[in-house]
């Protein structure tokens, strides 16, 4: 039987795509698109199984509560997710201990893998920096991706007990051409007409690199991360950040 | 104290790189070279507790026999071991719980780095291409690497229920552009003056491609690989098939 | 005072396209869209005096007759056209002094420009071959692209005393390993989800290489070539074939 | 009949590679090597008729009125040469008009192409930036042969009447991560272990992208641009400054 979804911020570019997404899916059903102006009791008069929702910082907390006391799952990529945040979630399922939220900043499988990867391969190289390209109406350098790679590969490093900085020897620079330093780790943003959304993570020690490179021409390139969510909450109860917990590698 | 190293095929121009490679490591001393007008007892005299073997199919079985027999531990490069030699092996070793031989065919870790994540990447993506690309003086084609990626990720492919093709409609091609089939994915073999030793693994799906490249420009790129294996004999015994055993991924 | 421009195929996807890049540009003005139900003398009768022709080898020598007899300019991206073919065009051009006619198998200034500079970067280095990549609904491999300019740098070399074959030692090839022959030059085509069109030209002498690469992520780059020849059309009287003429360089 | 050569500084890790590579090299013959306790007048008694000078600021200036004044063609890859030093060279030459001296900051061919390649391309694109790549023990960045595309590319720009500053919707940055700025052009130094040296021009416009990339992983490949320098030195008298000069593109 098909999982039978709603879809909140229906109406948005992000949401508009989702429900396209889950409509030409195997095995999902999209049973509810609830936009603003719409109540969520449409979510569970429609039956509803999981919601996703890709929506604001000033709205979703109230759906999420809405949603776990009517046991129904929930698939988030809304931004603003903090630590207290994340304790109210957690106090919400504490109360109904069979649903599942999933929150994570990115959804592109892609972007996850190289992030997961970059980790990993970490411990085994001197240096490592990374490149985001990126169309040119983007408002921050260096990207939510980029930073929070950096930050991962970092981890990494100090876990393996290698120096916060990759070796460097350089003594005259011109401001700014070492690139961004995100807790030790150089970070290079470009902004080229004709990109869409690109990082590359540059892994080398002596006589060889390692390149894990993610490429995004489509928006909607979140969608496979999504449905993957979608498919796994009902076997996954209580609260998830971050799709890599979804990947099983 | 230091590891006492012994090196096998020490005259050869691999033999010199690894000699080097032992002698400058933390916590290696080397305290044998052997080449092959020596006698292997020199690595008893010495105190060798591991030995490092880059040699000839036709040398290898020998020598490690000699070590298990002596309680030598051995990291092995030499090419040609199949069933039969790996069973042959796995019977010395039943002898010598405590010794341990690590046999692998690529000590690269940017190469088996790129192996592990393009399989682990495979079933996340519906088209998988390898593009290996090496210096002009290569016999063979694909390279082995490559080889080994291609079936690993087939093997990956079908295990996820995915097919053994990818996505392709060419219904008019110039014999040989789509490249070799190897397992069902393409393989495609660059020989270019100017490179040394690198490869691709292209994955995509709607939207997005992600890309595990690895460039090595130093014949000497096995060598990290290698003080890995020696540095884990110990704590490792039995016989282990592949570098990737020792990555703790 | 604006261009006059009139597109003849502007319903199709490509019409739709240029008519739309024409709309939106400076100096120029749209005047007329003719498809295949509209009388051509809708050219005539709105004052144009450039058309854009991306139609169908079918039609389009009585469409260019048209204009040429009428004194309209034409930028024409139809293919299928043999020297018998340009033989006629400029039979009909040479009783119309000042009128021009600028065909050209790719408006895509970033493919015409990788073109031109593979072919002035061959007589350099030692060694050539051509990647290109598609999606995978791509019924041709290689790409008409890549032909063609794999043979323009067989022609460079055979100019600069190059051999036409790239040093190889390959002895031992899976079939189609080393990629199809065209013209002595290697070429490789990748057919990958997620990727649109895209082309490398690696070019490698001892210990270094050079890359020319070009990513169309949009059906809709070949625009700036089309609105480039528009605009010079005026000023080059007579039949131009191919867009590397208008670039100046 | 072979050119007779002469290398000045012959002794140093640049100098010995340009003698081993005059030696081997066809229709050359190297008949003097002057380090810095030999006198110049060896060249003379050797009878050279071409010197190669990649010596230093302080001592080039002396040599090279040396080898004008006896009627020894020059070929200079020593750094420091501003306005003062090359009319100085100029005044020399004025009364030798049938001697040559060629004085470039990069025989490498594959980065003067890249050079060449990026200022004619730039003018057909709303975007570019620039990237080089190097080893971590190089001391200044960007490099000298980034700063100097970036600002070839600035002049092609604002020569085609582009904005200096290529598209940038950037509003909140971290400090760094958009590189340096050349002249209004983005520049980005990576430095990475494995690495030697390696630049990439990107060039944007709506929905395509060109990348114009030089790998290169042998400090002798300035070797072919000497010899080419060495070759053409008889027929191009008086002063030329830069490799591509002499590339007849």
């Amino acid at each position: 039987m098909a999982i039978r979804v709603g879809v909140v911020g229906s109406d948005g570019r992000v949401g508009q795509a989702i429900c396209h997404a889950v409509d030409k899916a195997d095995g999902l059903e999209l049973v509810a698109r609830i936009d603003k102006d719409d109540a969520l009791q449409g979510l569970v008069d429609s039956g509803a199984e999981v919601i996703v929702d890709f929506t604001h910082p000033d709205v979703v907390m109230g759906t999420l509560e809405f949603a776990v006391a009517h046991g129904i799952h929930a698939v988030v990529g809304t931004t603003g997710f903090d630590e207290t945040r994340l304790e109210q979630v957690r106090a919400w399922l504490a109360d109904a201990p069979r649903v599942s939220v999933l929150i994570a900043p990115n959804f592109a499988i892609g972007a996850v893998l190289s992030m997961l990867f970059a980790q990993q391969a970490a411990r085994f190289y001197d240096s490592v920096e990374v490149i985001e390209l990126h169309h040119p109406h983007k408002a921050d350098a260096p990207s939510g991706t980029a930073d929070r790679t950096a930050r991962l590969v970092a981890q990494a490093r100090r876990e393996a007990g290698l120096p916060a900085e990759s070796p460097d020897a350089t003594t005259k620079a011109l401001e700014g051409a070492r690139g961004a330093d995100v807790d030790g780790v150089r970070v290079h943003s470009v902004r080229l007409a004709g990109l869409v959304a690109h990082q590359e993570v540059l892994l080398g020690t002596e006589g060889e690199t390692l390149t894990i490179r993610h490429d995004s021409i489509d928006r909607g390139s979140f969608a496979p991360g999504v449905l993957l969510g979608v498919r796994r909450a009902q076997s996954r109860p209580g609260l998830t950040v971050g799709l890599e917990n979804l990947l099983d590698l």
